[in-house]
């Protein structure tokens, strides 16, 4: 089993964690291990790692565009001006509201249409570990697939995927976004 | 598509519910949705309600025995002297912690190894509606089992049931919790 590792990790965050952190993701333990089901059972249904990956993106495509209806009721953030805006409000208020944590936004393109957003931690994936047999898995592929589910809703495409991940012995996890174009308002989007 | 019927509800929920519960539950939504996108992939995977119920109960189980861990550590709450303050602790601190929600604690069998926990509203279901071909479908079954697996490891072997459930047209949702017995220290539980 995907998680089972975390049997043998003691689960006291506290002690490895910032204060902040800690209190910020108080609640996420529950949505973690339950994320981590869900990866377990796509591994079971799908026989390789990229069908698992773009099942993931998908699911997260579907989840982008009802959550971001959510998203503007609650934060209200209006229409952003730029890619540069999108960025921050994706970071600082995006995040911090969903997952409890606020990535940097770094390494932006000479056009300005790509940037990264890097997590010093990912709550996603808390207690896991990759056996070896998944090398090839992006676990938090979900995310890809809220940010482009997302921005889509509000007349982005954008290209979503991660460079970096620490389950793969990276140090940080770096999401790249790439800026493709704007949408006519009057195409509906809708499930993949 | 399980959830898709959320396309036509507009998500305005800090109409609908009180401004407490609003902020309780401000970044839940993405694990609504999530946990969504798991049922609807059970369903998938098998033929059909009754075995779907029974996998979340068994994810639930794996995901409660690692969760306790992570409750006592940050809750402090120590050993329950009784099942009654086990019941006020379940309804207070850990659905408070991982649900944002309060549930009443009522209906005491006469023995008093049996209790109901009323949940006005149920964040899983949020945005839900079942559809005709899944009218046997227990939904927030995970709940079920993640109880079950959080108390085994404190010793206690509980049975937990949905009795109503406001998506099957209950005007709320009741969880059933009855005490079975308390488990010898000793043997050790793990992955069912």
């Amino acid at each position: 089993m995907l998680v089972s590792c975390c049997y043998e990790i003691p689960i006291f965050l506290s002690k490895k964690k910032n204060f902040k952190t800690y209190i910020a993701r108080f609640n996420s333990e529950l949505f973690t291990l339950t994320y981590g089901a869900l990866v377990t059972q796509l591994c079971k249904d799908y026989e390789n790692d990229e069908e698992v990956n773009k099942q993931l993106d998908k699911m997260g495509y579907n989840i982008g565009v009802r959550l971001i209806e959510d998203f503007l009721a609650r934060s209200s953030v209006g229409r952003c001006h730029d890619f540069r805006e999108t960025a921050d409000v994706i970071a600082k208020v995006a995040f911090k509201m969903y997952l409890g944590v606020t990535p940097s936004v770094t390494n932006w393109s000479p056009a300005g249409d790509e940037f990264s957003l890097i997590l010093e931690s990912n709550p996603l994936v808390d207690f896991v570990e990759l056996p070896d047999n998944h090398s090839n898995l992006v676990y938090s592929s979900l995310l890809c697939g809220v940010l482009r589910g997302a921005l889509e809703m509000v007349q982005m495409a954008v290209d979503v995927r991660f460079a970096q991940d620490t389950l793969r012995g990276d140090s940080v996890t770096e999401i790249r976004m790439k800026f493709i174009k704007r949408i006519e308002e009057n195409l509906p989007a809708g499930d993949e």
